[in-house]
């Protein structure tokens, strides 16, 4: 069994915090923001010192490739985005780019024999913070959004200045050419670690969960309508007060959606009000709701649930609409039997698990055969600055990355 | 009896109507912007028509003064403001203003004799939508608040492209000189008409309300605080949600408020969450709540309530503070006993009311005699584009100011 450097991998994790450091031991780092550049500009600098190949595509995504001793063999690729959540940790994303270098560098380094040439990769704009939507370059790359709705997707806080992506792709120097995409005819598995960004692993004792596919989902959402009229005056009988009808529709979607298996989680996590001013009765209230879970009948049960929400709360009409949905999405069987084997025999505790959150991996594996790896994260937390996996957490899941890389690599 | 213009009337609300129109029926006029500006031009125009004197004092509350025949008298002013919320009415503020132009232009045009100089005023900001607070000039000028203080006030909303109130002052071009403020040595009587925005006047069937005082008011921000995790994966039992907290935080205050007086007012108006991002349960929710009434031992018991809320829903902490509160205000009784008699004497059917907002006649009457002339409201709608009085209950209105202030000139 091989195992990387846990000296380097700490090196990176301390120098990719610095890359949109908040000061508060986390980091804001909007996809191709200045912070986001100079975590590129690091990636490029220390994949150029392995000798690597870098090009980006025509989304930003960037490739670094060394080469393998059969050059007409697919590549074997592993990655994640190096963009963030505001105020998000120093795991999310990145720590799966440091799994692609530390791998490709553990190869160089120790002149481990292969013959697919391997490529590290970042994803761009995983988050859609500032340009929704979420996995936005792995969706366009895999046909799941298209592109020129997506160029034109614009910044939803004042640090996009008004700009599209599309314009901030042009301005970032980082859009590349579209024959450079990840192909499925070039490439044959895709390999993405990341923290669980949940409390199951650590809850279980395990260090590497084997992540068998994504949960599905639907987010919707909701909207309670009443009348703007001034805080000083009206009468509480004359109110249609649209916030109390909102709290009213939150605290329902609680209590019935808890009658269903305690597996599905769901959040209300956005809120805007109108107008939103202290002496003014709110009129109208739109509020997200997010909801996961493996099984799809759950899912429905959970989805026929919302729709029967009372169409009017405290005299004010409630409505509902989809924003998004997606179906669980199953890794490759094959690949998540390479993880468990390794993990097994480095000798870490883990755990068949689902992912809750989506990632590109789960695009990916429309095109390619992929899978994940996830490593424990303190306390479940994530987007958030206190996000943490131990160091000894993030080298044992790379170093299943690592021999799995090169199982993929003796044995397809 | 004197009756000024219907017609006049009708132009001047139609005019300024016009600046910052939403096209959805409304305005959007944010004090010292563009729009505000144009509107502040029209009221210069018409009033150097008429001979009036124009100055602004270092606040821009603006002054047009027509001569009386004993120079040396008092001078009796009329006004309101120019400025309204985001999305909100024709009449509010405005109409107040139109209220003093009509009745100087209806002394001018019919030459009615009269003794002192008659000052109709625009105050500055009173809203306080983009630069907070309230009322934010007739405050500076009675001593309410530090000038130094109001200058650094910033905009809240991106309009204010990040200048200070003080930066928006001194490019708007009507920032005048201390000495041209209200004073109470050169004026003895400040009268103020306003459309009531709430139900009362319309669900009695009365034209006029003799407007005895403001009721006191105290506004607090309420806290919950939770934790931030990733939606897609931390289990509900893991979760501190700080917006379910704030929904059951809001629901608790509306169940004890209610058992309070029926006329209490009450309202949860603005609401900021944080990350406030679909994919994140919120960690931070912060809202305000607005209570008024006009008898001081209801207001108390409120505070005393609302100071009895739980210090913890769904396991997230609660807190509050006070953002500010006022005492109830009563304006005078002559000025009030005035205004009572020509609403009787025009034939008007009229009552006493309070007022639930808070208006510039309020700090005023603390320095000068002082009262207001509320007309309906239809539907009791205000800061919203609904908004609405008739023409023929600004025109009783007017003619009542007019009266009221010819009154004032013969006896005072």
């Amino acid at each position: 069994m091989y195992q990387c450097s846990k000296d380097r991998v700490k090196d990176k994790i301390e120098r990719f915090s610095q890359f949109g450091a908040t000061g508060g031991g986390g980091i804001t780092r909007f996809s191709l923001s200045r912070e986001a550049i100079a975590a590129r500009g690091e990636f490029a600098k220390r994949m150029a010192a392995i000798g690597a190949e870098i090009v980006t595509d025509d989304m930003a995504n960037m490739y670094a490739t060394i080469t393998g001793s059969e050059a007409r063999l697919p590549r074997i690729a592993a990655g994640s985005h190096a963009d963030s959540v505001r105020n998000g940790g120093n795991y999310d994303g990145i720590l799966g780019v440091i799994t692609a270098m530390e791998v490709l560098e553990t190869i160089a380094a120790e002149k481990i024999p292969h013959r697919h040439p391997l490529t590290a990769m970042i994803w761009t704009n995983e988050e859609g913070s500032l340009y929704p939507p979420a996995m936005m370059s792995s969706g366009v790359i895999c046909g799941k959004f298209d592109k020129t709705a997506i160029l034109a997707s614009k910044g939803v806080f004042p640090e996009a200045g008004g700009k599209t992506f599309g314009e901030a792709l042009a301005a970032s120097g980082f859009a590349g050419d579209e024959k450079d995409r990840l192909n499925p005819k070039d490439y044959c598995a895709m390999l993405e670690l990341h923290i669980e960004q949940g409390p199951v692993l650590e809850a279980e004792k395990k260090q590497i969960g084997v992540v068998d596919g994504v949960v599905g989902m639907f987010n919707y959402r909701i909207q309670t309508r009443g009348q703007a009229d001034h805080a000083g005056t009206t009468p509480m009988s004359f109110r249609k007060d649209a916030l109390l009808a909102a709290a009213d529709a939150i605290k329902w979607i609680h209590r019935e959606l808890d009658k269903l298996p305690e597996d599905l989680v769901y959040t209300t996590g956005e809120i805007k009000l109108h107008p939103n001013v202290h002496t003014v009765i709110p009129d109208e209230v739109d509020f997200s709701l997010d909801v996961r879970h493996w099984d799809p009948a759950v899912l429905a049960k959970a989805l026929e649930t919302v729709k029967g929400i009372s169409r009017e709360f405290d005299k004010c009409p409630v409505s509902y609409k989809e924003a998004w949905s997606r179906r669980r999405c199953e890794f490759n069987g094959d690949l998540i039997s390479l993880v468990e084997k390794n993990a097994r025999e480095l000798g870490y505790s883990y755990m068949i698990i689902h992912s809750g959150p989506g990632h590109d991996a789960q695009y990916v594996s429309d095109m390619l055969p992929t899978a994940m790896i996830f490593v424990p994260s303190k306390d479940g937390h994530s987007h958030c600055e206190e996000e943490f996996t131990s160091l000894d957490n993030a080298w044992a899941g790379i170093n299943v990355a690592l021999n799995t890389m090169l199982d993929i690599d003796k044995n397809w």
